[in-house]
């Protein structure tokens, strides 16, 4: 890519989201819990944050969303920095599955015994099982202050609603943490480690955060516009890779050879994504495919990967 | 059989116990909770129980244990007769299944998402929700007053050191139920269901009681000894139907061809068999195959078949 | 029962015999070649054998069709009597599972790493290749003569037509047969043993033949009328703990507590059972229900076990 | 990187082979036939091709072997060149499966009742039956003639050793082979396409002709050197989203998360990996890992992405 036109760049934004905002018509919002359902499926919106911490944003980029599945990253990324990989990858593995992100049956029938990563639920409750906390609103709030380093100054919140319903409705996680629990790989009780759990996919964010996270791992771990370094480049890659082959559900592979980034969905409406020294991306849309992805915001990557050349392998 | 001759059968019995003892030195018993590897791997014995309810027994056939698994029929048959079949048999199938008694694949995988028979844990546990009551303690009493009935007077008690083990080591079950929870199959709150459950299996019943009970299947529902009507035909044939293809786990399919009895076995040792129209029987032996089977019970029931002239089919 | 009454059971058989003509209108018969989805579906029989070898037959009774995974049991009882239980129970097992009766998986998946039983089409096939011959020919004329010692006097004939084209669509029972060469367990080139697969299935039989296959397990292994023994005892009864625990597909322990006898059927809509000591019973109507199962002949058998009290548990 | 030292990559490249071959002492060659078996643990090379088409290489990097699974990503190439996206990916799906490379499971259990993707053996099997012509030979000869023009006028030989023995043993590639046939997706008779598959896997290349296959994903597709276009850039981006996520077995996650590569294995003990715009790599080195990678490839590849900054997201 030459010299980065900001004004086109913004004019293909705009573009993007009219096109990912047409392509949620084949879909609906997430209807397990009331407060999901309830999202306008016509709400989309996408944002790029560069290296320098500039945002280029467009649509309803402003507009809070609960990360959900996102947050696997995010728990991810914190649990590797602050307990390392031998905790992380003694309880869970690093390869890519063709179940469904709540099965269950591998648990039974690998012979490791061990959920195969930490993108599917059971792989996510035990990275929740490894943070630092005794309590889930401790342990998340260890992983809120995480995610405030990564995006630049504001604590994020939780949406008490859909956590209480979550929490109220789980009964395929709470049979998935039994299940870990019986494996010996839960550090920590099953209530205390499945509350942290369902705060932490109730947490809010918007798509310029969503971009401010991308540029995070964009950069190997380096807070973009500061510089600091919240991740190390071992542990961005580890994430990344996770992300390239088992990101988006049963449509990762798809996703892999369509747009060539790293990224994750949520099936509150939300994905980010990762193009190496150039950007992070967030888009935003709550109306899903048959997957769990939104359906805006695949369109949005795909589509910016190709105008951007940002497919990187 | 020609004439039942009280003398022989006893000498047979008392034989027979002996061989069930030499058999059990290559197994040990159950050891996931402390309460049951304390067993004593040489306690042996065997009762059978006539239709007038006369009892024949040898070895350590006072020697109360807790029933587990056996607890499966007698729940089974309390309920189908409380509740009818069709609340039973819409939440639970009645066919075999090749898995493990504890597994949770098939609820997830089958294409009927309900468990394939009452005496797989995960029947077992939808049995346990259908038992009228709320708190698994009322559950559980009214199971017992119906054991009691079964077996003539006494109330049975709970082992409540096993009890209370089981309840804090169970996170398979746990798993299991909260899977049950989510496919909607639990007739009543997870913890209160579980906890039925857990007290059923910890109910103490010794080989003599085991009989009576495999007597009352034998008389298709009838009481020995007092001729009074506890289960209908029906359902008798129903229970017995599945002991012969479910009753033994993984050699459910090996005992029937050697045996031709239906039975159900317990991970505390108890093995009960039914004979149509001639006796009940009941065999202890903690020591257990690598199926969980007592090694002593498989070794009396299948003798005893053989001696008695028992195969039924 | 009281005194058999050949005239009260003669016009029970023919009532039954209606009754499941009426029960045949709700399924239709196999349809996956020509040769059998062109049956008749109103063609309905059904005979008993006593152990004298006295017939007493109703309907379409001398109508011949294909006896399909009724060959099983026969295959079974022959390669037990020819090369021992041994080199049966080496390579398959004894035990009842819940795949479909042509699933693939738990070769891949057990740790046993054999078929659960002969009667799933993947032991079935391990049996066909213990039959002594090379070719499948030969090792199919060996169990004819077989099956014509069982019925007295005629070498039951084979449907080219339905050889030829179960022969030719059976992609599934290759892939089956070559995933058991690849375990070691086929006593015989692939070709071979399938195409002495194929033949038996396609072995021509009538209900009244059924029917005197079905007095030889009855009277546990001798031959009706003669007394000449075929089987041995314990190998009747291996035979019969497996149909009773697998005979019908996947509603086999609907049958075993339905009807309480052991029984094989076939999609050719034949279905044969064993009363032990009083009766074999052949049945026969091609329409299916969804499980492969006569309509016709489950419920000639249900109900004859009800009226003439076979149920043997 | 900043300009490319020829001299310093070729020293790295004599280090990083010396290293492989320490590695190579963990594990053995492929022992299912003799031919791989037979295979020199301690003959490591590795070569580079850059998109001049120039070459740098070190160790036994012109010593030819079986290329096996490698094939799988140069006969999809070719079949999605010649038959198109729509032919292929209606048959076979893009999505990593956690089961072992010759699972047969999922076509029985998916809902989709395709191979996930077309780097497992019934992927690829069904990519073989896409292949142009009907005989094996004549299939394998037009991959041949593509393989040709990919690494630059040779056609490669087979291992007629190699080919015979693997169509004399594979009887599980037999049994998933028929099991695609029994599922419609077989673009022609099994003998024919398993022929066409077995003659593939026996393609003889060596490092340096993986190099220029890896140069030719590198370039999108240009033959490098050459720069004519072979495969489209939208069909090289396919091939190499499937490398990404399921091109090293089992180890695909690990490998992806490590070296930040697509790269593509074989039991030869040959890989070859892309890294975009910059060069294509081939390594080789018999002995393998338990996942049956190069053992000494692994460490090739690894140590070459981190010493170049190949990770590429």
């Amino acid at each position: 890519m030459a010299a980065f036109d900001r004004g086109a760049v913004s004019a293909l934004l705009d573009r993007l989201v009219a096109e990912g905002r047409a392509a949620a018509a084949s879909g609906r919002p997430a209807d397990y819990i009331p407060a999901l359902a309830a999202a306008d499926p016509l709400a989309v919106g996408a944002a790029l944050c560069l290296g320098s911490g500039e945002i280029l944003e467009s649509g309803e980029s402003r507009r809070r969303f609960t990360i959900q599945s996102v947050s696997k990253v995010l728990a991810l990324a914190y649990v590797l920095e602050t307990r390392g990989e031998e905790a992380v990858f003694s309880r869970v593995g690093k390869e890519p599955t063709g179940d469904p992100f709540n099965s269950i049956i591998r648990l039974e029938t690998s012979d490791t015994r061990k959920p195969y990563n930490p993108l599917i639920n059971a792989g996510a409750i035990v990275v929740s099982g490894l943070e630092p906390g005794s309590s889930g609103a401790e342990r998340c709030a260890g992983l809120a202050a995480f995610v405030r380093e990564a995006i630049g100054g504001r604590t994020p919140a939780i949406d008490e609603e859909v956590y209480r319903s979550e929490s109220g409705t789980a009964s395929r996680n709470r049979a998935i943490a039994w299940f870990l629990d019986n494996l010996g790989l839960l550090g920590g009780g099953v209530d205390e480690v499945l509350d942290a759990y369902f705060r932490q996919c109730a947490i809010l964010l918007d798509a310029t955060e969503l971009a401010r996270v991308g540029a995070l791992f964009a950069l190997d771990g380096l807070v973009p516009g500061s510089g600091c370094r919240l991740v190390s480049v071992r542990h961005a890659r580890i994430v990344k890779g996770l992300m390239i082959t088992c990101g988006l559900y049963d449509g990762s592979g798809e996703f892999c050879s369509a747009a060539g980034l790293p990224a994750k969905s949520g099936v509150g409406g939300g994905i980010l994504a990762s193009a190496l020294g150039r950007m992070g991306i967030g888009a935003y849309g709550p109306a899903l495919d048959e997957r769990g992805n939104s359906l805006a915001g695949i369109r949005i990557l795909t589509r910016l990967s190709e105008e951007l050349g940002l497919f990187e392998f």
